[in-house]
């Protein structure tokens, strides 16, 4: 490969053994701007998390249970394909490097807490990571896209539901209760929320690329580039001040003119290099979870009626696609998963207030499923054909919220396997969407609920239940989440969460089935919380097996499809509204009143 | 209170401020020997786990929230009752030493992970917790009983399956492998079962008061008075040091002839007082989980089927019960909760092998059955009245493993309510007795597949879902627990737990449902495991609503009393097994086939 040989001229250069290459850029943003590919440069690997070690002799990817079967597939011949996590990482390590070495680590692109963790692992194996302040890959990237710049613009009142001033004074109360005289914003989401503005440096996020600084008295340094905004004159509070982006990295000189003694900073959502600066700045560290996403995730009445405003619209693009799928299946089959996901998007683009997809729509058609996180690309898509199972991951941004939704469609008449894979799912599903919790329940504790209906029946899936979603933000965003691990924070009304179970046979197929929900006190039951659907599309009556759902769980199904009816038939055609009546059997039902 | 004056005398005379008093003995046992009661002479609370905070003018106690009911009956007037927990307890001393105390503590009834715990949050407040060597409330306790000293008798090979040596050797694999020198051994149970000998020091598990020291040469210090011994010649394995009790307070001797460096000690399972010593002597510790619980957790086939053993015995005793309580139910009306008590403790007494209760029997009508832990008293106990629901809780002691169950029987025709109720306990046992779950599965996520189900009708139970069980040796006993916290320990085959949900409504009733399980790997899919019932006790037709149970329910619930009866039948008279096929429907479903 043309790159590592490139890459490794310049470790050696600089008298490296190795570079550590994570996907991540200055911000550790999931999605990242063209700019900031580096890892798909180097590898050709185009999932969305992964970590690269290039040797002078070895090269491995290290990805998670998502993508290992699609690493293999991209580069599984030029690289090794490891699993993910610390352990993989300092086993192939210890492996490559048994009498130590010196290892480079981009300090812009890993957590503080990650380096951190990595260097104290590092040392015990007698290997030095040395963290470079610029990525020595970065020099040998020719014909690197240049970084983004795209207009800030507001985000309206009406659907952000409150103002920049009122949040600033929210989270500068926190700042006051800790004793900090400073709090660090690492990321483009974080001022985007704060201030109500969004952009659009990367693709699928409305995100302005910036970082920030808020003291206690309530003032905000913001670093961005002023010629970028494109707000109303009185947008930001008179106590927001604008920096150029370079003086984030003379954060010194701010601290130093305001006597900044102890600032806040979460060392898992900060650079290393960020947490480097602040404290060269001469300032005591307050490391701790960051007080922001909490704020964020528990959303105002008009970012949850913005958001259902969202799934309406969505809504109705869906079925429409749905519709078509349904009625022109035998011209869908050979067609290919790019058309499909293009389909759909045509279908998304009929409504004014779309702004693009929310994350690169997933259109995997038989085995391919089986790759939860596979991306069609040209040339390699596979096209539909009679038999398979097509499951359509996709999202769509809209001024008044974040959509994310799952669906599976059979390209014929479903096999018994088909089915009884599908209503497995949709039971896990149904487990989780039909809880009831106490306040205080963890992510880690909901996760059971519906993994453990797979694992009646020896199955399983390498994946989260349930993610964050943002208002008109990105479609992951914590700190709220529904996995095995590491998800203590407690649901509270106001979150919105996916639930998205499901089941993954290598070459033969996958079945996720996703639905957006908001999390909201049960009225019959004080001190529980439960959620109230937000996704309306029908799921697909020929894969249901009605027979092996019990009454609770039919009474569930039947009740969530006259809601998609009832949301969604009066904005649709008569054809597509007559579609979803037979689909949903909301008309049947409704006649039985 | 004369106690509380005589205490308050001697506090004032070492010139402390308070005292804290745990419900717990030099071992830290669970169940005390009645000289190691203190904390019911101070204060009268009977329950199994509490702690008293006495200072010179108040007087507090610290329950779970199994306990709360009982010791607000039991010692509501003259004490403040808490909830427990480390925030509680800080916050009432807060209130109580405003500018500061020193406050004692008996070193040799805490863990040394809680008094260091507790001695860092102290600091924080001004408050010295003084650990003390002795106990100032010894001295006031006139008519304190004497120690146990019973004779100590070996554990046949046919039940234990693996002798003394065998397991001597497997832990002192354990013991290397860390780097360490010796092994400190701090409970009795560590070595009853570590050396297969039994003993009557306290009254519900037969447990011989002692400890030990492992060396990683394999030998093996035994702190315990010989003159107990009532063992075959060969018995103990050559490289077994019997030592007087009072050597264990002077260990730096032993590990002093042997220049021991480093030393394993569990701080959550020894004594202040034992980890202080230790220390002492010049050891480095090594501090971290003691090896030996785990290692017994997962028991031999001869274990395993000396359980099983014990519960057809167990069973037979409690179908008994269960007819005459069934056949005579108007002239157990009126008769007191000791009575039921003892109605079943005489049946089980019919078996040669029962060797007494596991802990003493819970059997609560109406209202007491709330208190999850309520013991019916003479004098004090309620007597059984038409519509009530009689909540029984009870386990024996048997050569071949130790039983644990709870039953709920209506004393006459149950309301809606309690066959709602019943039948809801019932679904959520089921819920987890029927799941699979793959290997490395903690008890915290098992915990969620039972309470899930109460919490969708807005219920909860404030006790853990499971606990491990020993081989003829303490009903409660770890690593392995089904909890919402702390319980990450993976469930292993071969481990044995109880499902036991519940719900209790305050001043109304309690049910609980709970049998015991071994972990087996599951045959039809492998990496998974599941539970096998353990338990042989038919469920209450009267109180099972059957059109609340799906078809998976009604599946277990069949096939659970199909071997309950197919277990039992043979070994029971004629009226008492005909009795139990209808009760089971065994006899209708063998008459199907």
């Amino acid at each position: 490969m043309q790159q590592f040989k490139a890459v490794r001229q310049a470790l050696a250069a600089k008298q490296l053994d190795a570079l550590l290459l994570p996907r991540s850029d200055a911000y550790l943003n999931e999605d990242l701007a063209p700019a900031d590919e580096r890892l798909r440069w180097l590898t050709g690997f185009t999932g969305s998390q992964g970590l690269a070690v290039l040797t002078r002799h070895r090269a491995a990817l290290l990805v998670d249970g998502r993508y290992h079967e699609q690493a293999e597939q991209e580069c599984g011949g030029v690289l090794e394909v490891l699993g993910d996590g610390d352990d993989a990482l300092f086993a192939w390590l210890a492996s490559a490097f048994p009498h130590g070495g010196v290892i480079g680590c981009d300090a812009t692109l890993h957590s503080a807490a990650e380096l951190a963790r990595w260097q104290a692992r590092a040392r015990a194996l007698r290997l030095e990571l040395h963290a470079l302040a610029s990525n020595p890959l970065d020099a040998c990237w020719l014909q690197r896209p240049s970084a983004p710049a795209s207009p800030v613009v507001p985000q309206s009142l009406a659907w952000a539901g409150q103002g920049a001033a009122d949040k600033l004074a929210q989270l500068t109360g926190r700042l006051r209760a800790s004793g900090c005289c400073a709090l660090w914003l690492p990321a483009p989401d974080m001022l985007a929320w704060l201030l109500n503005v969004r952009g659009q440096d990367i693709a699928i996020a409305p995100l302005p690329f910036s970082s920030g600084l808020l003291h206690c008295d309530g003032t905000l340094d913001w670093f961005i580039d002023e010629q970028r905004l494109q707000l109303p004159w009185d947008w930001l509070p008179p106590s927001v001040a604008i920096h150029p982006p370079e003086a984030a990295q003379q954060l010194w000189r701010l601290l130093a003119a305001r006597e900044c003694r102890k600032i806040w900073v979460d060392p898992a959502l900060s650079t290393a290099a960020s947490v480097k600066q602040l404290r060269e700045a001469g300032c005591e560290l307050h490391e701790a979870a960051h007080p922001l996403p909490l704020l964020r995730a528990c959303k105002q009445p008009a970012e949850l009626a913005g958001c259902r405003e969202a799934h309406r619209l969505d809504g109705l693009a869906l079925c429409r696609f749905l519709y078509q799928f349904d009625q022109q299946r035998a011209s869908f089959l050979g067609q290919s998963e790019l058309f499909v996901a293009a389909e759909l998007e045509g279908h998304r683009q009929r409504s004014a207030d779309y702004r693009g997809a929310s994350f690169d729509t997933i259109a995997a058609t038989g085995a391919n499923g089986a790759m939860p996180h596979y991306l069609p690309k040209p040339g390699e898509a596979a096209r539909l054909s009679r038999g398979q199972l097509l499951l359509i991951d996709s999202g769509g941004q809209y001024p008044q919220g974040t959509t994310d939704v799952t669906r599976v469609l059979p390209c014929g008449t479903p096999t018994a396997r088909q089915r009884f894979l599908y209503t497995l799912v949709l039971r896990a599903h149904i487990a989780l969407a039909s809880s009831r919790f106490p306040r205080g329940t963890g992510g880690m504790t909901l996760d059971t609920i519906a993994r453990q209906v797979m694992w009646r029946e020896g199955l399983d899936y390498d994946h989260g239940t349930g993610h964050g979603v943002g208002s008109y933000l990105q479609v992951h965003e914590g700190p709220q989440r529904i996995a095995r691990h590491a998800s203590a924070t407690p649901l509270q009304p106001g979150m919105v969460t996916s639930i998205e179970p499901g089941v993954y046979l290598p070459g033969e197929l996958g079945i996720r089935i996703e639905n957006l929900y908001e999390v909201v006190a049960c009225a019959e039951r004080p001190g529980y919380l439960e959620f109230r659907v937000l996704t309306l599309a029908p799921l697909e009556p020929t894969l249901i097996d009605r027979k092996a759902l019990n009454a609770a769980e039919l009474a569930w199904l039947q009740a969530y499809h006259v809601q998609v009816y009832q949301r969604l038939a009066a904005d649709l055609e008569p054809e597509v509204a007559s579609w979803l009546a037979r689909q949903t059997g909301a008309a049947q039902s409704s006649a039985q009143r």
